[in-house]
């Protein structure tokens, strides 16, 4: 079984790396060697144990009868797109680490798939080398998913961790994050939440079976959380985590991507650092969890090569998933209820006024309150807030 | 699609309502609908709402072409074998949810499905309802399982959690686990390992590829954890979980049942009451853990359903999993390396002239005094625990 490479970044080469060291468990489990045939990459890598396969132009590889599976591990949506259309169309199958390109032209690319007999799959595009996207999609094929709660993005929990941790306000810790590579130079995809809005947007449309527009959901990041917002936390003896969430409402879902208040009893409260976690609910299964390196070049390398098996053992058919072009719309977010953690600057006898039945969480801090509300929809409690006046934060329970 | 379940106990009937219940999203992702055409039972159900699909001979369904997928849901090694076996040469596939038959006729029951072009699987064995098996076999397929270690017996760890919740004794807590249906009248299997050694003895059989005879584990139970081990375990800030163990050594691996003191930050410590969870330690994946419900009708159904999905979408071939007949021979568990807590009546005189650098766990309790001792081979340990003498109890830290 001849294979490609598209992209010899981080990723790509990764996935050369675990192909060459369980080359012998590999032959074992699939009963046939995968060889490494071509790595495209515009760029020139003198020395490298592959330097015989490196190709410049990704056609050379499409018109090779002998390649059945193509990695593609380049990032961005184009040229990407433009490359993995073209494998399809000649035949060959395909899995990508790119949540970018699967997000936005997920559907599509399942549809050329579909239309040449071959497979479009992306295990490592939705939590690095957590099953997710398999265990969805060939595991709880018997649930009605009820909802799916998703620690995603390994950047902001490294930095919400430590942000517990030390008691360190968010500069100090992104700066942290930066210096050790755990952040970008631009972070703003990974802390205003954008990463993992794709993420949930993907996993709600393997689930609902219909196309979710990642640009329709809520997103709030971790960029607001203070070190104050912490303290208060602690001493209701929760934790702050960037939880991305979708809940089925009738036939159809509602997500939303923000920071929650979570409490120990609840799994996802124990996942720390840069590890991830996707929890399930199933109406039969009930909850689950699936737990593991979100991101890493090993552990997201280690899923295109447990993609590139299930593609080697499937060369010949196409396996259904059932995610179609049509539009899934969303059930209202202003709908969804929640409990939420207030502080304000407001009167005691202001926020009794509006918000009725409140539970106080006293830090005896100057000139603001910390309240926990009822539960209420968000519809209600922007109203109420917006009506009390005088907000520093205000987060939601889990 | 017809489908026939074998046995209409719990795990059957629970199969027969989540085919029923889900039979929509069902036949969007498998493209056509599972439709259930014979129940067999020696128990007549009047008034069941599948009454026209109950049959008392298996041979019924052997001959019955139009019958692709087959349930086994019975329990025990005999008549399941024997039913399994024909329909696996009648060329139908067959998912089972029976530890004991996959454990005892496992490799076996492979081959034949192989020889007849259809396929074996057994989601539901293992775990209940966490898809650990297909994890296993068809996601961390790009590595090298390094570690596993199973919390897959419902029972005790329910038992284990409310002996340390509420400071009980294990014959209370037993008692009370019968009474609430949680644990069987005869709870040996359960309590002593049994049913933990069996499991993990499936699992190393996967990852490993070669068959693991499960009478050759190393299996201790909890029936000898008292509360006061768990007030020594409190007081150092540890639990005590029964874990299944298996642990990659050279080119084969070493297995282990026993209760195991481990520490909040071991993921495995926040796994409380019936529910299960299995962490895996891949070469390329790092830490990664699977948790959900490991018992109960309706998750187990759940799994079963699953591979029934996963059946329906290869009919027509079989899928190689890789778990020959071939013996595997495990690693002298006497070599394996552990922390140990011992509680002794003997003088610390001479403990610290048989185990030299130890730490003491102190709970001021007459005629005994507990340590925790360096890392050291069992062997040498229980040549050291021989000449100490006085040995109330001794734990293994994770």
């Amino acid at each position: 079984m001849k294979v490609a490479i598209m992209g010899y970044g981080t990723i790509g080469s990764g996935v050369a790396k675990v192909l060459d060291t369980n080359s012998d468990i590999i032959k074992e489990r699939l009963g046939e060697p995968l060889e490494l045939k071509y790595i495209l990459d515009l760029r020139d890598f003198p020395g490298d144990p592959h330097e015989e396969c490196f190709v410049k132009d990704y056609k050379e590889i499409a018109k090779d009868k002998e390649v059945k599976v193509v990695v593609e591990t380049m990032g961005g949506v184009e040229p990407a797109f433009t490359f993995v259309k073209a494998m399809l169309e000649a035949g060959k199958s395909v899995t990508t680490s790119n949540k970018a390109l699967v997000a936005d032209k997920g559907a599509e690319l399942m549809k050329i798939a579909k239309n040449n007999n071959v497979n479009f799959v992306f295990e490592a595009a939705v939590g690095g080398g957590i099953p997710i996207i398999r265990t969805l999609t060939a595991c709880l094929t018997g649930d009605v998913i009820e909802e799916m709660s998703a620690i995603c993005n390994g950047t902001t929990n490294y930095m919400l961790t430590n942000m517990e941790q030390f008691g360190s306000d968010y500069d100090e810790i992104l700066a942290e994050a930066q210096s050790l590579g755990y952040a970008e130079k631009d972070p703003t995809a990974d802390v205003e939440g954008y990463d993992s809005c794709r993420k949930i947007a993907i996993l709600t449309s393997l689930v609902s079976g219909k196309n979710v527009d990642f640009n329709e959901i809520p997103t709030e990041g971790i960029s607001k959380i203070t070190a104050t917002d912490f303290k208060y936390a602690k001493s209701m003896g929760y934790s702050i985590k960037l939880v991305a969430r979708s809940t089925k409402v009738g036939d159809t879902y509602t997500c939303r991507v923000a920071p929650f208040l979570v409490k120990p009893s609840q799994m996802i409260y124990h996942v720390a650092g840069v590890m991830n976690a996707v929890s399930v609910r199933g109406n039969m299964l009930g909850e689950s969890m699936y737990y593991g390196a979100g991101a890493g070049a090993l552990p997201t390398a280690s899923a295109v090569v447990g993609d590139m098996v299930f593609l080697a053992r499937n060369v010949d058919k196409h396996v259904r998933i059932g995610w179609s072009a049509e539009k899934l719309e969303l059930a209202d977010a202003n709908e969804q209820k929640f409990r939420y953690f207030v502080r304000t600057s407001a009167l005691q006898s202001n926020i009794e006024n509006e918000f009725e039945n409140v539970e106080y969480a006293n830090l005896d801090l100057d000139n603001e309150t910390g309240f926990i509300t009822q539960e209420m929809t968000e519809h209600e409690f922007n109203e109420r807030k917006a009506a009390l006046g005088g907000i520093i934060s205000a987060i939601r329970f889990y």
